[in-house]
């Protein structure tokens, strides 16, 4: 885990290569995933049944579909532990997501004109939840309520079955959430059947969820025939610390980022060069313990890395720059740097706010932009399942105000019915 | 031009290609639009120039920035008349765009935690505005305004300019808007140039903006890498109408449409077959008085249609199901219909409000969702210019509320520092 001073020689070039970790290569997986959407457009659910015999190792036979009956066994045999659990957060999330609610607005001027936005939930959401190794039934509770609460009528579910089986606990949480249609397929292959629908699965307007590089290929193949929330790459965490932080809360938090995936990045900016090497002592003592223990220590060794910044001021900016999925501002006085957070995709505030709690249950998505893209995407919410409709509406004396320097702009662009057709109103 | 009963036999069939009528086939120009941005992000400013001497003809020779000096005098060469048309455009247009900024918000709860949402302006935009032909300057007002109104601090133009040369309008609207950086470069290479850098032209964020099916696919394969609009395709108009609307306006507002572009679609919905007949005789009246009329005709020719519609309700069904860009509503008691208006780009109610006026003035964004993705697409506006941080801040007695609750599903997904970094802070 290598510590990088911002007054070292290279750190500029260092630290590009931080800011430019964003890698995906969809270039060598276009060709595959182009074939498996064409294949799929043309054969529907035989192909979809072929592609999930090869990939999941099982026969669909009609069983593609999960039933009201799969999902509350699941749920009915759930501790109570995790029925409470699944119930907070879906409470949790619910309440957060209706803060996000935008409402349908008028304006009206003195002569009669009204403008305004019409917001309208789109008619059919499909939800991608992955599946096998990375079941996390968390993504479906984060993808599916900001949908519900949108006013979403129509939602689909899909989610890989590895030789015909699903997670359990996603089993359970389809349950909680209310979900009539959900279906066990995965990969490019079920955005495609969303994207264009099949006899079995019905076609929708808007595809959300995380997944594999073949997962966000299919889903930019399919942007513009459908709508997607955003091109999520590997999960990674942005700490700002200084010595007022606990360096054993703090390497945990880190660990936690780098357990996900190999593939994870977990940084650190400190003021302080003392805090920088107690917290790679600390990762390297709590690395055996932990369960995930292989996958934490590659993706520290290649991935992670600490900065020791001259002055908090200092850190701010290389954070912004960064850019990060998730950011902990471990300080005494953390709301103090909020205004000065540009980038970022969720901001963790203070010294008990570790970023699992918003993995589960604060209440926030925890699908957020990744690899610097928190410039300009944004968390996944209410607005990715909702569109709005602008609103012009005129009298004779409004269109008539307006009238002259709207035909000598539609004049100047050479279009002459759109100038008769305010001429032949206001005459 | 033809006119569907929707009690013909093969009405359902005819309809369906209506609703399917986009049909951007960018698998054929997907091989050079790569290649395009490839070679500019091998080669950046020399490869950038080599395109511009190649399509728009002209030898670049350190001569790719518009200067502010003739931005103004362009400016200065208007009519008084064009210069107050693009005043008020702008007003208006920013009076609008202001309606929609989002604010941040936190909310607290009683053991002190507080969640919410932050809004940040991205750092840099690119705006398209497509030159020659069809050289809009009032697509740069429609662009650049709601930029500004998000706070962008650095905003790029680049639009094509053929033999070197750019519209006058387009040059004095860029002085209006008080833009810094313009550059005279178009299609693919432009999107690539603002995606990935060039030394010339800086990286931006997010780049929107109309263009050709060139255009359309360079944003579609540089979106993750930036943030992008929407894809759009060739514009088009629905009305509903009954008796209560004016032949002659109406026939021109659907010729307003088919004037733009050969591909442009205009369709009309109405309860009275009388009406129907009496706006296609109109139509071909009207066409030989059009100076675009051959653009115009071919439009109505082969992409327009008129549909008689048992009542308002099945109208008003048909239309969400066309999910048109641009929908008037010309009825005496047009307001009434908007709660049932699920999918249009932008709602023109009434007998006053020719779709022109929105492109030109109105306030509303004229960039709209196109080819049955206002199912899923907004217009163009403030929020494509800003993104959203989650912000969540807890103190002990808050995590501790919680965190039995979030152990448990970070037990369940089997992920043990998730866990313990909770642990850690409560014990």
């Amino acid at each position: 885990m290598k510590i990088l001073y911002t007054n070292q020689e290279n750190f500029k070039s260092e630290f590009d290569k931080l800011v430019n970790r964003s890698d995906m290569d969809m270039a060598n997986v276009m060709p595959v995933v182009s074939g498996i959407i064409a294949d799929i457009r043309a054969r529907g659910d035989e192909a979809l049944n072929q592609q999930i015999a090869k990939f999941d190792r099982w026969e669909v036979n009609k069983n593609l579909a999960i039933t009201q009956e799969q999902m509350k066994e699941a749920f009915d045999g759930l501790s109570d532990e995790l029925k409470s659990a699944l119930k907070v957060a879906y409470d949790r999330i619910f309440a957060y997501h209706e803060k996000q609610l935008e409402k349908t607005w008028l304006s009206f001027e003195e002569n009669g004109s009204i403008l305004g936005q019409k917001i309208t939930p789109v008619d059919r959401a499909g939800l991608y939840i992955p599946g096998g190794k990375a079941a996390y039934p968390s993504s479906l509770l984060m993808n599916a309520v900001p949908a519900i609460v949108a006013g979403v009528k129509d939602i689909t579910v899909c989610t890989p079955a590895i030789e015909g089986k699903v997670n359990e606990l996603l089993l359970a949480a389809l349950h909680v959430l209310g979900i009539k249609k959900a279906y066990k397929v995965g990969g490019a292959s079920a955005i495609a059947a969303m994207a264009y629908g099949t006899k079995t699965i019905a076609k929708v307007d808007v595809i959300t969820g995380p997944g594999n590089i073949f997962v966000a290929t299919a889903k930019k193949l399919v942007f513009g025939d459908v709508n997607i929330d955003m091109i999520a790459g590997p999960s990674e965490i942005g700490v700002i610390a200084d010595d007022s932080a606990n360096v054993h809360h703090i390497a945990v938090d880190l660990l936690s980022q780098a357990e996900h995936d190999e593939l994870a990045s977990s940084f650190l900016v400190t003021p302080s060069a003392k805090f920088a090497n107690d917290i790679k002592d600390e990762i390297y003592k709590i690395l055996p313990t932990l369960s995930r223990e292989k996958i934490a220590r590659k993706s520290i060794d290649d991935k992670a890395a600490i900065i020791v910044a001259k002055d908090m001021d200092e850190a701010v900016e290389l954070m912004n720059e960064l850019a990060v999925e998730h950011l902990e501002i471990a300080v005494d006085n953390s709301l103090e740097f909020l205004p000065r957070i540009k980038h970022a995709g969720a901001i963790f505030l203070g010294h008990y706010t570790p970023e699992a709690v918003g993995d589960y249950l604060a209440g926030p998505n925890h699908t957020l932009p990744t690899g610097g893209s928190a410039r300009f995407f944004s968390p996944l919410g209410v607005n990715n399942f909702i569109k709005r409709s602008s609103i012009i509406s005129m009298n004779k004396d409004g269109l008539s105000e307006l009238s002259k320097a709207c035909m000598a702009l539609a004049d100047a662009e050479g279009l002459g019915a759109h100038k008769k057709s305010v001429e032949v109103r206001v005459k």
